[in-house]
């Protein structure tokens, strides 16, 4: 047996140590510095490979079960039979293979899913390939409604979020490298919190967490990201059903024909002094 | 024909101006803002599609042959025999198609490609797909070595790039929402400054510009990245033939691990204090 099974190796820790050479104004001094770790995840369908995602390791399952959501590959828990880390006895190779079974119609349908994503033709930088237009997802999605029953979400709970983020970003502070995202109830509680090096995997973490055990509908919360908004952070609050974004710092224009399309609250540069409201902005109270 | 043709469509611009409702403090305006375009370019090789990448329009002949560099689709821009924005008569769609054509022996190769491109599994943050690991890069890739030959590069070029960079970025002062990347000569002069909304989009666009008509050869030069530095930016750099990367923020494990395996020097936290050395530092001048 591998001494490694032992102690839990160094890959399944977000962070990793690494040496460095300083320079500071003329001092050069030798160090040791902790890096965001950054390791390819292999998410299998039926035993199959069906994704391989470079990810901060840590909430592997719900990375993996937010990300089959966000490619519509499932549309809730209950149709994931089993999602558990390769049982592979070397488990060093184990941390970075998630397997997936479906159960029920989901389950009938994987080999054409594979089929599908075979021809899906590869992608630099993000999910949506060819299926990319706002056009393409408003014939297959309904838009978000505002429902006028529901209690409007105040300003100060948006606003209060970004600190209440940051107090709890333990690796964000130790790197400055890993982008954070967070699901919060409509009161402001914080639901979940996830870290990454990669921003979509921060949010694919944060719903996946909800979406295997929810302690709130995700139609009734508010997914706040640490950094920008790409279209495709709006595309995964809209197939999640999260009716509200807010952001650090800035949405791209494609994100906020987007969040108007999809009926998704729209909320960027989130920084003390105020805010700036790209989209539904009749969700929000401002009193 | 479309009015379109007449004066250049929005879509050619890196910016968009878009509808905003601003809270500062107790006060809300409604006023325009600015924001990062983000849109679909579709990559085709042959008339075939072969990648589509979420990109900010500009550059687009540029980014095409550095990501098919980066994807070791092309040796170098000999192998390009044409590469033009498609002429279909729609002007509003063929800003978000860029064809390209090889000649020689990559032409004749360019059925394997499709289909191989075809065969790897679609991925939701990066372009490194199965192939992921640094052994399987050292496999087909040599690292690349210190020329003793060579003078070192002073670290007091380094630490001028970033005022350098951010007096050439303008889109993103405008909106906050851009990344930017650069390519600069070994005593600190820009060849080449990109912007987008995709942090790898923006080096593929360097590298494509050089690449295209080369003013110093890339091995000669220092790729700077405004934001982190990720696996694949050193992959692309290593690629690319460029020796030194340097980064205004943080890298992550991988990246480290890779540039130490690459031969590639990479600078990290290139702040007006300090910077850190993660790797290569014998390619640097301390004095």
């Amino acid at each position: 047996m591998p001494d490694d099974r032992v102690a839990p190796p160094e890959s399944l820790t977000p962070t990793r140590r690494v040496e460095v050479t300083r320079v500071t104004g003329q001092i050069v001094t030798r160090t040791t510095d902790v890096a965001a770790a950054e390791e390819p995840l292999d998410v299998r369908l039926h035993g199959r490979s069906f994704a391989v995602i470079m990810r901060t390791p840590g909430e592997d399952k719900a990375l993996a079960a937010g990300f089959l959501l966000s490619e519509r590959i499932i549309r809730s828990f209950d149709e994931v039979g089993a999602i558990e880390h390769c049982r592979h006895p070397d488990q060093t190779k184990a941390h970075h293979v998630v397997d997936v079974y479906l159960v029920g119609g989901a389950a009938s349908r994987v080999p054409a899913m594979l089929e599908q994503r075979r021809q899906v033709i590869a992608n630099s930088s993000c999910g949506i390939c060819g299926r990319s237009t706002i056009d393409e997802l408003l014939g297959e999605l309904e838009p978000i409604g505002v429902d006028p029953a529901k209690p409007a979400v105040p300003l100060t709970v948006i606003r209060a979020l970004p600190d209440r983020l940051r107090a709890r970003q333990s690796a964000f502070d130790e790197t400055g490298g890993l982008h954070a995202a967070a699901i919060c109830a409509a009161a402001g509680e914080i639901l979940a919190v996830a870290e990454d090096v990669g921003r979509h995997n921060a949010v694919d973490k944060v719903v996946g967490r909800l979406l295997m055990a929810p302690p709130a509908p995700l139609t009734a919360t508010v997914l706040m990201v640490s950094g920008r908004v790409s279209f495709e952070i709006v595309q995964k609050a809209w197939i999640a059903g999260i009716p509200v974004v807010a952001a650090i710092s800035a949405p791209t224009s494609l994100a906020v024909d987007l969040a108007r399309a999809a009926g998704v609250t729209l909320v960027g540069f989130l920084r003390p002094g105020g805010l700036n409201i790209y989209a539904g902005a009749d969700r929000l109270a401002t009193v």
